[in-house]
């Protein structure tokens, strides 16, 4: 996986663009250009271009690209002609959040079960899951083939999480712990820091600011 | 701020030099070399120097970078040589995992004050901020002099409240409601979805099953 030459960036883009082509699809829309894509999603035609020819030949010059094969084919490309089963460990507020998001399903994304180690809410349900305890993981993960993984759990916990995730046949991992994860290298984890986000505000905000300096 | 031509890519890496380099500063490292950094942070070297070159002339030649001026010099690229004040809006399962997340207030980011406009929840607290209602975000937002919102409501809400934000001087919004968000050009929004970081994950372990398309 660490061959993979793609650039996480072009990888993002083609998410957005699949959103872009789902909702011309919806809308009876059968071609569309790079240019209508770039103007849809807020990049530069090139960019468009160059993005999808990682992936291969599109499109027909002058004509531009169907839309419903190029929504398959981004849709295919991202891993999301399948369904995945996700599993969520830590049933806090940010658990619960998660769990309560609506935005996973729409993308093939099931989250199958909710754990959590705290007596207190093992049984309790969110929507329609119950919240079970880690001690079920290993069956639980067998059962509804869970493949992702999920840790919304304290930084102190969040390896051990890991770890038991890892042994029970889970591929790729989404930390919300603010702690880097140590994983064997056909492990894909990705860290989700919502204050990343924030800077790139505060960037864009002070630019002019540091341009002085 | 729209000719700004800095890749939003390369501010997101500038955004982890900076953890990392803040980490070698507390563990007493004096100098680094950009292949260090790489290291440190898991890209390359000639990344790191291509990134670092859009701000000027860093380092010297076979002595590499001096830690704290470094550091310095990235939080301030960053807008973070400032404390911000932050107002959340949505006091539901995320914008409760939001406020009570910590890793804002070591980046310098504060959060001032929660809104929402459920009767059942103003009033009540979470941590030390009182839920208010947003018929008070325009005293709270000059009073606290709030220069960016969180919004964490649900989608139909979702622009109504990024225009109160914006009528009272918040300048950057960043938008957990699944929905883009209408605004003047001078207004800084990012939208987090969740489901993104979940298909760079499917994305690779997809991979070589769409190689073989």
């Amino acid at each position: 996986m660490k061959t993979l030459k793609v650039p996480e960036a072009t990888v993002t883009r083609l998410s957005i663009y699949s959103r872009f082509l789902e909702r011309l699809d919806r809308n009876g829309v059968i071609t569309v250009s790079s240019g209508e894509i770039a103007e849809g999603v807020g990049v530069s035609p090139a960019q468009v271009r160059k993005d999808l020819a990682y992936f291969g030949e599109f499109g027909t010059r002058g004509v531009g690209y169907n839309v419903k094969d190029l929504m398959k084919y981004t849709l295919k490309i991202l891993g999301l002609d399948q369904n995945w089963s996700l599993a969520i460990v830590g049933a806090g507020n940010l658990g619960f959040a998660l769990t309560t998001y609506h935005g996973f399903n729409v993308r093939g994304f099931y989250i199958s079960a909710v754990f959590d180690n705290d007596p207190a809410k093992v049984g309790q349900k969110i929507g329609r899951l119950e919240i079970l305890s880690m001690a079920s993981f290993p069956s639980v993960a067998q059962n509804e083939n869970i493949r992702i993984g999920i840790i919304a759990v304290p930084v102190r916990s969040a390896q051990e999480v890991a770890d038991i995730m890892i042994d029970n046949g889970v591929l790729a991992i989404l930390n919300f712990a603010p702690v880097p994860l140590s994983v064997p290298e056909h492990i894909e984890t990705r860290n989700v820091d919502m204050s990343v986000k924030l800077e790139i505000l505060t960037f864009n905000l002070g630019f002019r600011a540091a341009q002085s300096l």
